[in-house]
């Protein structure tokens, strides 16, 4: 076997090219096993780094294909190590032919994102870089892909860094205190007050890092979103408007359109699952019956309510039904029909529900207003990705430990216990927080994060 | 508008890395509006052919991604012309941002196909050389991975070449003679002779260029088989001894199964589509059944029939009955249970169905045997793939007009009428095989084949 790991590292499907990575200490010996250069060299194993070569690629003496290989040399490829990537043409059979020559050249088959974890062994991105990058592989909108881009870039491990270094700030002057207390009592409380504020500022950072989580749960998966009320207050064109709003990308490429869940809109970066509300129209003509009981379901399990009211009429008996049903909901209250004559009495809904859009389901108007509303009730617009958010479920947990051993370490410190009970938490909350840049992750840890990786990243 | 096209070149799914092609003469203005070169290079329009930077990919100067830019230059470049490769993450989302990004800087969005079209323009490939590429796309197994590798190769292309210059040779000695006619009579016939002789050759080798047709059809779709027999002939146990042979590719790539057929195996490089017989059990008891006219329907149907005889047995009234049923069919008589005394009368069966092949299913003894005797009986020994043949239906009516203009040149000539007119057929079969070639191909002709590509080739 020779020091190397090998995969198919473009989609397995039907395409015009496929590519296959090699990587390791081995890699240039194994693709001139397999590949045989016509142009522009000759020697695959003296070509430098960034050169390419064209060339047939065989198996036993046998041609597979033609292709082009393009060689890395450690470090500079993703991996860190000497790299080769074949690409050959892009059929299925053909690519695993040329893959299985590769492996029968010597290289040893890749696991599920070993070549990141390469990468990471060789310290050219850290965990959380590396977590990034299987997300930006499945963003599946813009917001998404710059979340996970801030990732990539390493947004959260700087955050991180720097919160870690706040802590050792703390830290190591309780350490130094330990060794030498101060002498009088004056300047003993002089430092606890300065600990007790930096350890608030640390807690006010780790608070606002694990805010960012649910931003994040929102741009991933989206918000339930009810739309609600009569339907003649535009509900309709309303959501025809939001579909219309998607900036959907348009390619001649089979198999672009992504699955598309019945309702779900784009707004902005923001996806709004949109719930079917069409049990509510039922409540027109008959109140109390079925259809405001299945309103009052759909209310209760959305995230987000979009409650529209036509400005061009009076509040009906019906419309203050439904705003009381709405009390201590997230709702947006829109007044629709703009380009009419307001007639609604804009103040009673804004004093019920909280400050209304106005928009134009008719004419658009109003459309950046009512995104820009989303996101503050969301809590969205607060969110600067290029700062570091926190990006999993494993993230979170870290971030909470730390989080609740800052706690510890302030209450430790407000309530006058001798700062080495402080200085011990603080010690926990930078082990947690190592353990989330991966500095002190275990394997197991890593293990699982890159088992959501597939076979050739 | 800039002067290029550009696509994804890779499979439209998810995996660890895509790749977006852009070719034409502003390929690398394009790029360079998009990728900012990182390392090792600075200055994209000044890259060498067969070269490669890391680098930012971007759209409006924000970072959608990172990846690698390898450049081509014409006419050393698939399209022969200048050529940019960008590599970018393998999510969907992003990779058709990148695409968008690179359609933004100018680039007009590919055509199917569009890339082996340039390729074909540029005379970087024959028509049955780009033909070629589609079906190595599309092999599924290695004899049809090695048949579309010898068109890829030209092998097709070069055996036309030939044709033609064989007609060539002949025609330009009519041609000759038109002009300047043989002073004696005795030289005359001797030329007409030398024509007639030459013509043949040419026939000759126009039918043994259609005949590597159907070789092609069972390579690519298979062969409809029937294994018939007793039941306790060994029938399951060959069956299951074929599946067994089947060399299939295993990796750990998720989606590397391929549809199989139900009853499909690969025996070696051909594919036995093994029709359900089970009906023909039923024939032990019932002899005069329903079951013997399903056996009777699959055996008319079957393209090829192993007939499975229990060699340690002596035949069975069962056993004759079915070698009445196999008259007239492509039959392999297959003795089983060579691993045990044998009693059948060999000879028999010989004199009545040709040939038999003795295996034991049991051990896997003569399975090599069998395997010989299915490609010879079917024809697929002969097809040697290097040689060059007619891979679809297009290539084969071209061949057929070019037989049948050869034909009557021959029967011409033969018939004494005089040479022009001979001259005339042969001139017509050369337009032909122009038209197979792609020399003279119409621009419906050569849309029609590019049809076939997917975007990205």
């Amino acid at each position: 076997m020779a020091d190397c790991i090998a995969a198919i590292s473009t989609p397995m499907a039907s395409g015009g090219v496929s590519m296959i990575r090699i990587s390791g200490a081995d890699a240039l010996k194994v693709a001139a096993k397999v590949f045989i250069p016509k142009y522009p060299v000759r020697d695959i194993e003296k070509m430098d780094g960034y050169t390419a070569a064209y060339g047939d690629i065989t198996a036993d003496g046998t041609k597979l294909d033609d292709g082009v290989l393009l060689i890395f040399r450690a470090p500079h490829s993703y991996t860190g190590e000497n790299t080769a990537e074949i690409t050959c043409h892009g059929g299925i059979h053909v690519t695993k032919r040329v893959l299985q020559a590769v492996l029968s050249a010597g290289a040893v088959m890749a696991q599920a994102g070993e070549f990141t974890k390469q990468a990471l062994v060789n310290g050219k991105l850290s965990l959380t870089e590396a977590e990034g990058v299987i997300d930006l592989i499945n963003a599946g909108n813009d917001q998404l892909l710059s979340c996970a881009r801030a990732q990539t870039d390493g947004a959260l491990y700087r955050r991180i860094e720097a919160l870690c270094e706040e802590i050792i700030a703390i830290t190591s002057e309780i350490a130094v205190w330990i060794d030498y207390p101060d002498e009088s009592e004056d300047e003993d409380e002089i430092a606890k007050a300065d600990w007790l504020r930096s350890t608030l500022a640390v807690k006010e950072n780790i608070d606002s890092l694990i805010a960012t989580y649910d931003c994040g749960e929102i741009l991933r998966n989206g918000i339930a979103t009810a739309i609600v009320g009569k339907p003649n207050a535009g509900k309709s064109t309303l959501m025809n408007r939001l579909t219309g709003v998607q900036k959907s990308i348009v390619t001649d490429i089979e198999g672009t359109t992504r699955d598309i869940v019945e309702d779900t809109v784009q707004l902005g970066d923001i996806m709004l699952k949109l719930a079917d509300c069409a049990g509510i129209r039922e409540t027109e003509d008959t109140v109390e019956n079925i259809g405001v009981q299945r309103m009052i379901e759909r209310i209760g399990t959305a995230q987000l309510i979009l409650a529209v009211f036509d400005g061009s009429r009076e509040l009906s008996d019906d419309d203050k039904r439904l705003i009381e049903l709405l009390h201590g909901k997230t709702v947006i209250p829109i007044i629709n029909k703009s380009d009419l004559e307001a007639r609604a009495d804009t103040a009673f809904i804004e004093n019920e529900l909280g400050k209304a859009v106005i928009i134009s389901a008719k004419t658009g108007g109003g459309a950046d207003e009512l995104e820009q509303a989303i996101k503050q009730r969301c809590g969205i617009s607060n969110l600067d990705a290029g700062a570091g958010f926190l990006a999993n479920e494993r993230q979170r947990q870290c971030a909470l430990s730390a989080q609740a051993a800052v706690d510890r370490a302030y209450n430790a410190l407000h309530g006058g216990m001798t700062a080495d009970v402080a200085g011990l938490e603080l010690e926990a909350a930078l082990s947690s927080l190592y353990e989330l840049s991966g500095k002190t992750a275990s394997e197991e840890v890593i293990d699982r994060i890159f088992s959501r990786f597939c076979v050739g990243k």
